[in-house]
Parts: C-alpha cells; structure tokens; sequence
C-alpha cells in the first residue's frame, strides 16, 4: 500500500481530497493512477443516502442539521454533490458551505462540492468513485446531494442505498409538479420547513403526500409503511431523528431481505457497463483522433466520401490498432 | 455495378424496397451489403421536406393530398416516416395507408413505414440512408413524416432541407404548447383543416403564430418573410399549391445562398460521427462479447473486481485485438 492509500484508508481528510482531486482530473496519468488507487482500496461500506428538492426548499440548512445530528452520535458524515450545471453556477455545495458552516468544520464531516465542467455523465462517473473513496476513509454516511436538473435524481437513486426527496409545504392540492417517476424512486418524502405558520400547510402536504405514495405499486424492496412522508424542519431541527430512524429501519430490513446486497450489486454491473461505454467513446476524444475525425468529417462533408463508409472505415482502424486508415 | 445497384438507380422500386431491407435488416452481412449499396449509388439530389404534427392534426391526409398535387406535377414522391413509438403501436405510416390510398398507387409515389423494433437513433440510422436510397432511386422529393415523440422533430430536422410543422386551428390564445424548440426549428408553420366551420379559427391561429414567429431572432438561412405561418385545408385540397411554391422559393434561395450545401455538408459530418459513436458501442452487442460482459458484470457484481478496473481491463482487451483478457 502506498502512502496516500494509507493516510486515505486511516480516515485522512487531506488524503481523501488528494485522491479526490486525482479522480476528477482529465489527465489520463491522474485517472489511472484513480483508478489504481480504487482498486487497491479495502472494501468498506458506508450508508449512502440520496438526497433531492429544488432550489430553495432547505437542502443545505437540512444537510448542515441532518449532519450534526449525525456526528452528534459519532458518526462520520461525508456529504457529496451532483450538480450538472455547477460549470455555470460555480457549484453548489460551495456556495453553500456557509449554509454548512458548522458541518463543515465538524472533524467528524467532510463536505465536497459536485465536479465542475463536466457533462451529466462525467459527475455521475466521478462521483462513484468519490463514494468509493469516502468508504475506504472509514465515513459512515455518505450524503449525496442533487437539485435534480434534467436526470441527475435517477443518477444519484442508481448510485446510493436509500434516496430521500425534500419538498416544501405546498398551499393547493396539486402535488407540486413532482414527476412520477422520481415518487417511484422515494424512498422517504420529507416535507422540510414544518414550523411557524408553514406548520399546518406542510402536515396537509404530508398527508397529501402520503395518500399519493399508498398509490403507487408496492414495491418488493420495501418493508410495510415504505415509501413514506414526515414532515421535518431543518431550521428547528424537528422530525430529524424519526427520518433518520426510518432510514435506519429501513436500511436493516433490506440488509436483512437481501435487497440491499442485490441493489449494490446490480449497480456495480450496471457502473461497470457504463465505464466501459464511456471509455470506448473516449477513444474518439484523444487529440490525435480528433485531428483525424476532423480531417474525416471534411471529406464527409465536401461530399468525397459516404458517411456510413468514412465511418466503417475509421472502426476498421480503430478495431485494428495502429495503422492509420487508407485514404 | 451489380444488378440491384443498377435496378435502383433506374428508379425499379421493387429494387428500392429490397434495398430499404437490406439496409434495416439486423443482420451484419445484410447491413455490410447496405453499405457497400450506398457506397457505390450515384449522387442525386432530392427535396428533402421534414413534417411533424400531433396525431390527429391530418398528417397522412395531408401527405395524400400534397403528395398527389406533386405527382400531378410529374414530380416523384416518396415518404418516410420516423416513429420511435411504432414498435408499440405496429408503424404509423402502415395503419395510414388507407388515409393514402391514392398516393399508395400513385406509380410516381413510393411510401415506406418506419423501421420498427428500434430506438430512436437505429431509427434515424435507417431513415438517413433510406433518403439516400430514394435520392438515388430518382424521387425529387422526400418527405419524412414524424409524430414527434421526445427528440424526433430534431432529428427529422437534421436529416431534411426544410421543415414543416402542422397544427390544428386552436380557439384561446395559448400557442397549443408548441415547444420554443420546435418554433425554432420550423420553416413552415402550416394550419391545417382551414375549412368549413373551423375556418375562421385557422386564420386567427395563423395571425398568431406569424406573430410569434416574428419575435424569433431572424435566421440567417431565411429569406425575408420566413419562417411563415399559412392555413391550408389537406381535406378540401386548399393552400397546398402556395405552401409549396413557398418551399420552393425557400429552397431555392437557400441553394443561390450557399446555405443548403453548407447544412448539407454539416449533416453529413454530424452523421459519420453518429455513425461511428454507434459502430463503436455496438461492439459491445455482439454475441460472444456479450457473453463476456455477463460474465464480467457478474464478477464485478459479486464484488470480485471493481467496476472501473473490470472496464479499464476489457477496454484494453478490445483496444489490443484478439486474444482474451487476463483474469
Ligand atoms: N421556515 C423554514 N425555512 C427554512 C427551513 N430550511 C431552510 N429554510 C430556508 O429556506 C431557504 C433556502 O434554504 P437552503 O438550505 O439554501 O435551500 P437549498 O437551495 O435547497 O439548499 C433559506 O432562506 C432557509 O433559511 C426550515 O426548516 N424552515
Ligand atoms: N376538417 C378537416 N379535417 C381534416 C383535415 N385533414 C385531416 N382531417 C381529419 O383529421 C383526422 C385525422 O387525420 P389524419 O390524417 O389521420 O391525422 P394524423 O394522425 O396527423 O395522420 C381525420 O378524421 C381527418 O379526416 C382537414 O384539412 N380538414
Ligand atoms: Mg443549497
Ligand atoms: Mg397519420
């Protein structure tokens, strides 16, 4: 074992953002070096727990509580983002560590923002692997955080155990736009901000909530009472501990069913398809390559050369290994 | 040239249906030959017109009409269709065919239903060489019929010169939830069933799309006055000879412009990098690596190897050639 992969597996929050930063890097040296370290690292096995609402309904005042709850207990808490538009809003989490300000300074905490410039498939990617290293660091609970752009929720359900959705109080009773298929990824819906005169609305909404959830098709990964809807507040730190005891609970019946084992191994399966798809396409993206797809496209598009044939052509090449294609 | 070759380009099309076949066919040896066919046609060039509608709005008794207005004219009509949704619901343009009974026998027409069992991007894999097919086989025009589910406006847009969108005559003042994206991509934005009754509601509902079209920033592929709003009624033969003395004019504007070879150009490139991305990830479909990558996937399920380092080991499999990975 090398020395980062020591320092990182006795829990050294210095080494965890080196081996982080090495992992994020484009540089091909760096990623193989990530990808050396990942494999060298002890299997360990943190919770990890999605977490979803959209700006403004209290992810970050919820994480920074739902955090000191945690290391109040003594448990290490990592907490992670994927935010696709983070290129353009210069992260999250980072704008919002001064949301986590306590969290963050907690010894017991880690807290990373999402990988910027990068496609939705490129954060995903990272931030696997930056799960995988927080686990080997020895965190308990990793949290990951999303503002569920687009379909960065399905990504981050696809890459934890449990996935929580926060959604405000909600005056109406229209369910607040919610796509069906992110209800039928729920595993715990909490209505945030039930204080004040929100009070009343967000135990309508929970209730509204609960009704739609009896709705949707039991599923064979949930114990009885699962899905459900709590009503919390992050502010007055109230239903944190009933949400985190249903995780718990919950967590324990799928250790116990065999569910949590099937869900992680298929996700594995389905990490390793998607590396291997993502690493094939990458072949495309080597300088060298894209000088000679440029060259290529050229031909194409001047008419020289049939579409279908210039790129039946470059896979008999790129299939072969290193001549270069005839012209 | 070999006998199919030669069939084809002499506007047989029986010989075009069989090459249609070919091209669709799942089979390696029969896609090889497509191919191979397409690489080896003459260039010719046809109008290559896109159409989107909702169901409903008279698509196919539009198509009847104006393709019949074409034939009269002694030009050659073919249409095609792009369905993502035809395996469920057996191809569009089949069950149609009694709204196109005319055209159907019409011997200057041909009308093909879209390939079906694939998604989206075989679909429009087939389609693109589908036009070539008919280009080659003669047709001055083809027109791409879609229902536009999700993406399959854009796609048909990629693959055509124009692009026309059919609405039905709207009462209210809400634009029928056309998506700003389509707006932005129609040439013609075309009112349909602007007869009897429902007239007046077409002429209200074409003043209000001219003048949302006229709030668009103006492309520099449209001559002034374009995009355009028009009523036509498909059902009483009404407008369809000024909607297509527009598209002419568009076109051949357009072509004095140097703007339809450019975006000619610039699809034929986009389609040999779609080509071969495609090429690419379906190395992973054949059937011993298929097998292989059960077989990995299950170790990398089980735990025995992580996901990234399984990826990384095949990707070296498949980059160095032959012989089979390491375990
Ligand atoms: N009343 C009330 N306000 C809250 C609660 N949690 C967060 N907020 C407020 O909601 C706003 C957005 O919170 P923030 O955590 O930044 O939301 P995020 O965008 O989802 O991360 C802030 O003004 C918070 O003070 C809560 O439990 N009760
Ligand atoms: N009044 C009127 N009805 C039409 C017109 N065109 C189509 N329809 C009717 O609209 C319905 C749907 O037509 P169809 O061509 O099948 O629409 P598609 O689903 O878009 O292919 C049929 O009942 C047609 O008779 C038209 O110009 N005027
Ligand atoms: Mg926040
Ligand atoms: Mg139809």
């Amino acid at each position: 074992m090398d020395d980062l992969t020591q320092a990182l597996t006795a829990g050294n929050r210095r080494a965890l953002s080196r081996a982080i930063t090495l992992i994020e890097s484009t540089r091909p040296d760096h990623r193989a070096q990530g990808t050396a370290l990942l494999a060298a690292l002890p299997r360990r096995e943190a919770l990890r727990i999605g977490l979803s609402g959209t700006p403004g309904v209290g992810k970050s005042t919820f994480i920074e509580a739902f955090g000191k709850m945690l290391t109040g207990r003594g448990l290490k808490v990592a907490v992670l983002a994927v935010d696709p538009s983070s290129a353009r809003s210069g992260g999250s989490i980072l704008g919002d560590k001064t949301r986590m300000e306590m969290l963050a300074r907690d010894p017991l905490a880690f807290i990373r923002p999402s990988p910027s410039r990068a496609e939705l498939g490129g954060v995903a990617r990272r931030t696997r692997e930056t799960i995988r290293l927080c686990e080997a660091a020895g965190f308990d609970v990793v949290l990951v955080e999303t503002v569920g752009v687009g379909q960065s929720e399905t990504l981050v359900a696809d890459m934890t155990d449990l996935f929580v959705l926060l959604l405000a109080p909600a005056g109406g009773d229209e369910l607040q736009g919610v796509k069906r298929g992110i209800m039928e990824i729920a595993d715990l819906i909490l209505i945030n901000k039930a204080d004040g005169d929100l009070r009343d609305t967000a135990m309508r909404t929970v209730a509204d909530y609960a009704g739609a959830l009896r709705l949707l098709r039991r599923r064979p990964q949930d114990p009885p009472g699962f899905p459900k809807a709590l009503p919390v507040s992050a502010i007055a730190v109230q239903g944190l501990d009933t949400a985190w005891d249903d995780m718990v609970h919950l967590n324990d019946w799928r250790q116990a069913q065999g569910h949590f084992r099937a869900r992680r191994a298929e996700q594995a399966r389905q990490w390793f398809l998607a590396e291997l798809r993502a690493g094939l396409l990458a072949r495309l993206d080597q300088p060298e390559m894209r000088a000679r797809l440029r060259e290529t496209g050229d031909s194409v598009a001047r008419g020289d050369e049939d579409p279908a044939a210039a790129a039946a052509r470059m896979l008999d090449w790129l299939g072969a290994g290193s001549e270069p294609p005839p012209r």
